[in-house]
């Protein structure tokens, strides 16, 4: 036996008999051999305790490296199923990951794993770590494994994709696979944490089981894991579909719909109140609204390319017979299109600017949906103006001007711009235009030198059909989000063959753009139910003012005339009329936070007054009510800015 | 030989030779000779001319019976055929058609019959007809018509579902077939007339060519072609696809998709205002609005009994893998149903009050698609209360309360009301509860009753799952519509497992009312398009303020500051800055029928005032522009009922 080993820095080690990875490592440094917890053997995740016996590229890694940090985690996946399985005999097994947010580990157990039956197999895991048990990695015999998991019908299925030889591990008694390296010893591990537990169908597939998904995540620094879970309350704490179950704004139930979201009274209340408010906007700048249908011919997205290039996105196209195939639209510009081309345009109309709440339908992974975060029916804030070349500067300039403008009403302050043009170096990767792109990218540069804007360029970013801008924001965890895109269109206006009749009578082909302001209904709401930890300014409460009677009896009919009194007004305003203490309803109205609670007691009825609790506040002022109305309608009307 | 023949009336006649349809009359009466158009035989319709020689029974047809009428109209069909064919060699022949609201013939020819050549034809049958020529049924070989059409595709697909004898008519050398009974000679035809061309594909189907339709119809009396022809024109003028054409509210078109709106800014603004309108509406009533997916699980419809009896009114379901179905909603209530199963329900919340506006897919057939009135896609005002049994009385008054304020809103005035009750004798063809029914119905009679209204009870009428109230308007043509329902369910509860807590701590089943104000946005609106003939009342109109400067240069200005204060106040106006004669914009605006013009010259310009002309009016007027604005906002307020 002979062989060489590769290093990364190209240097070479030779061997006469096996070698372990540890043992290299060791060989290379003794600082390295203590710091190895894995190593990539020609480009696979190999354990430190793999014998390496033919010549390889090899790669030792570390605690520094992400793949390192993956097998820490398998390793905690891999305790946790011997400590669940020692603790519940009968307990069956699906598949396991370690991943970038942590690990999970499916189980099946009659009566299921509950969240707080987590910190006795925490337990049950610490007490494998200080044994510090040996976990070896094994080549078992397919049919000795199917003879051990005969009771466990998953890991069954799982095997049916194995060889005859199934690389395990093995600590103690416990076996299993599907790892592609653990650590060497239960000893190794040191911080991890269980965090919950969540019904997972086997194999994704809602037709299979459902089984319960164990989730936790390990580190191999204290201070790493702090933060992690830290960041995780704070994401809990933020997290829309947390906020929106406690405050009943929306659900989703994958039973009657994956990724089809319920607006319950109060979440629908939030979006009307937005819906109103961006046509009105939109209206007020120009924009002609419309209604269009979420259904379209599967031709018009042929033409559009979206069929050739998007089809996986797509729902299934319904066949209505006549030879009829319409499809669910996945984006509202064929549809937009068809209302361009229902009439001969002139110059003299230029720009027309079309916009729609739209409803459209993408196919997402049913793993990939997440509250109104990721879903299969959404409404987007759509828009697509229709331009003359020569005056894309100054309609890109308006549109920019009404994202800032609605920005400024929804206190989104934090944002930068990012320009994408064409690769310069590779122009016939793009729309085949050189005077359109030219011209273009010039007129959107100088549009945001004009507003004296700072932006960001990124040359070869554009979409093959035309340059754009994006608008980046921070959501409330402060990660990037693109909030907003104008995205020019040389492409489709071709491809459906659009036109307008110029001054000199001839047929010109217009530009079409793109925009975005607030996106999708489902994913704004979620943006700013994350930003307003469900607190919502008062113009989007969808209950604003929350009226407590002292005294039923006494003071019910005055505070219906408060209510009534508040409704002629405009605002969202309910009596507390339930049989509970006082101060249960108070507290109850701080967690629903509704931004004014008003209690109403003998002074306030004698002197048509009310006593004012802002949400958030320990204030509580007594007012008149015609005062209050006041407050309340500049509070609504500064859409609750900093004055 | 010899047969009988039998009459009506029982009686028979005995022939011992072949006798015609004609000579059978004449020997019944001379009269009856006379007036005999045809007869039916055995149930067909024959033509007078038709041979008798076997035992049958026989009804003379004369131009009191429908059967006779659309022997005429089939007659003028074969003469437009011959005439058309006579015309233009080359024509070929696709299907023709006699039914209740006249005739259509089927062409097809390179440069396409239009309708500016109607009168020619229609001369070309007078012609014929002054003739007398005789047409005779024949019986021809098969072989011989596909020699005679070998140059017509579609007359050979016709004639691949006849026998080898085909029973065809002749008139000179003019034959054609598919008709049961024609008149026997041309001169028998006296008043009819050729009335439009449009495209329809062959067959019906949208991927077939596209043939012209001409479409024509007749009489035996001139008074009734007169009438029919007044009652024409008045559809023409009222119908809403005409006018929304006209004034570019809406269009379909079957290229992107069949039945599939596409409402254009006009129509969306309507739209949108009543949308609006009903949605504040309902708030204001207690209902809560929701919003939900327009895709349901196909397990939902077949729960709710929809998928088993309503399927062929139903899209195709999709399949998104992982095993689930995906089914365009049909109808809203088992939307409705989630939200309410969404939360354990307290006696103390009841009447639940679920309302959307519920965008739903039905399948209708093309052929029967319409305009905004049969569509494929449509949103429907519809709500759901959720209501003890005792509650129901009260409940269904609010509902009826509800729908007769919209209605004044509307200036609805002319309806009346019909309540539908099971067959007290079949009580086993309806839902099992007895107590249900017997207390239901009456507290809807007792409703009714109290508020002193006037109703139509029809038993036998009621739906299997619960008594309902309809609401019967007219239309512009005077037909009855069911604008509004009030329906009981006592089924959905029971299928979806409904219930509530009631006072004493069990679970009860709640009663649903289905209930809709409107209807469908898509229905309503064809519906008050006709009645307004487009002249939709100021607070609805689409525009409702067109302001026309005299000159440009020295009135633009005003006018735009005119314009600027309108829409600050909330309302729709336009300035006309076109370069055409004053005449002209006045005009225009008439066609448009926009409320209010606005004509601003000097004296305006220099007194901050309006020259006011109401639509459909001789009257113009000056006044402040403070007073129009007061005016105007009066005008909308009042929904523009009559003072």
């Amino acid at each position: 036996m002979s062989f060489s080993i590769t290093l990364p820095d190209g240097s070479k080690k030779d061997f006469d008999q096996a070698v372990s990875v540890l043992d290299l490592a060791k060989g290379i440094s003794t600082s390295l051999g203590k710091a190895a917890v894995a190593a990539k053997v020609d480009g696979e995740v190999k354990s430190v305790n793999f014998m390496l016996e033919k010549d390889s590229e090899v790669a030792i890694l570390t605690d520094k490296d992400e793949a390192g940090l993956a097998v820490l985690r398998d390793t905690v996946a891999f305790l946790l199923e011997a400590a669940a399985q020692a603790k519940y005999p009968e307990l069956r097994l699906g598949e396991h990951e370690a991943n970038e947010d942590g690990f999970f580990v499916d189980t099946d157990k009659e009566d299921q794993i509950k969240v707080t039956e987590l910190p006795e197999l925490e337990k049950a895991i610490a007490k494998l770590i200080k044994n510090g048990q040996a976990i070896e990695p094994v080549m078992v015999k397919k049919s000795e494994l199917e003879a051990q998991f005969k009771n466990d019908p998953f890991k069954m299925e799982l095997l049916k994709s194995e060889g005859d030889e199934v690389a395990a591990f093995k600590m103690g008694d416990f076996v299993d696979f599907g790892f592609a390296a653990l650590l060497p010893n239960s000893g190794k591990v040191k911080h991890f944490k269980l965090l919950s537990v969540a019904g997972a169908y086997w194999q994704g597939k809602s037709s299979n089981p459902m089984l319960q998904r164990l989730f936790g995540t390990a580190f191999f620094k204290e201070a790493d894991l702090e933060a992690d879970l830290k960041r995780r309350a704070e994401i809990k704490e933020r997290d829309h579909r947390t906020i929106g179950r406690d405050l009943d704004l929306f659900f989703v139930d994958p039973k009657v719909g994956a990724g089809l979201p319920y607006w319950m009274p109060k979440g629908a209340t939030i979006r009307r109140v937005i819906e109103r408010y961006i046509i009105d906007k939109e209206l007020a700048d120009g924009y002609q609204h419309v209604y269009t249908p979420v259904l379209m011919n599967l031709d018009a997205y042929k033409t559009s390319g979206h069929w050739a290039h998007y089809r996986e996105d797509m729902f299934p196209p319904m066949d209505m017979g006549d030879g009829e195939m319409l499809e669910l639209r996945p984006m509202n510009c064929p549809s937009h299109i068809q209302v361009y081309k229902h009439h001969i345009r002139s110059y003299r109309e230029l720009p027309i600017r079309i916009a729609e709440l739209g409803m459209m339908h993408r196919y997402e992974k049913s793993g990939a949906l997440s509250g109104l975060q990721r879903v299969r029916e959404m409404t987007l804030n759509d828009g697509h103006t229709f331009v003359a070349l020569e005056q894309v500067q100054e309609e890109f300039a308006k549109i920019l001007k009404l994202i800032m403008d609605v920005y400024k009403d929804f206190d989104i302050t934090d944002y930068y711009f990012r320009l994408s043009y064409r690769d310069p170096k590779n122009t016939d990767k793009y729309f085949a235009n050189d005077e359109m792109w030219e011209r273009s990218q010039k007129m959107l540069k100088g549009a945001m030198d004009d507003l004296g804007l700072d932006y960001v360029e990124a040359e070869g970013e554009a979409a093959f059909y035309g340059p754009k801008l994006d608008i980046q924001t921070k959501t409330a965890l402060g990660n990037d989000e693109t909030m907003s895109t104008i995205q020019l269109d040389f492409m489709l206006p071709e491809r459906f063959d659009l036109s307008y009749v110029g001054q000199d009578g001839e047929e010109h082909r217009p530009v079409m753009i793109h925009r975005g302001i607030v996106g999708t209904m489902e994913r704004f709401i979620a943006y700013l139910t994350e930003i307003y930890k469900g607190a919502f300014p008062t113009w989007l409460a969808p209950e604003q003012v929350e009226i407590i009677p002292v005294n039923l009896d006494a003071h019910g009919e005055y505070a219906k005339k408060v209510r009534d009194e508040l409704l002629k007004h405009g605002f969202r305003a309910e009596v507390d009329f339930r049989n509970e203490k006082m101060g249960y309803k108070i507290r109850e109205s701080q967690t629903q936070k509704v931004p004014y609670t008003l209690v109403l007691g003998d002074d306030e009825m004698n002197s048509n007054a009310v006593n004012v609790r802002p949400y958030g506040t320990e204030k509580q002022e007594s007012m008149s009510l015609d005062q209050f109305i006041n407050e309340l309608q500049a509070d609504v009307d500064s859409y609750s800015r900093e004055k």
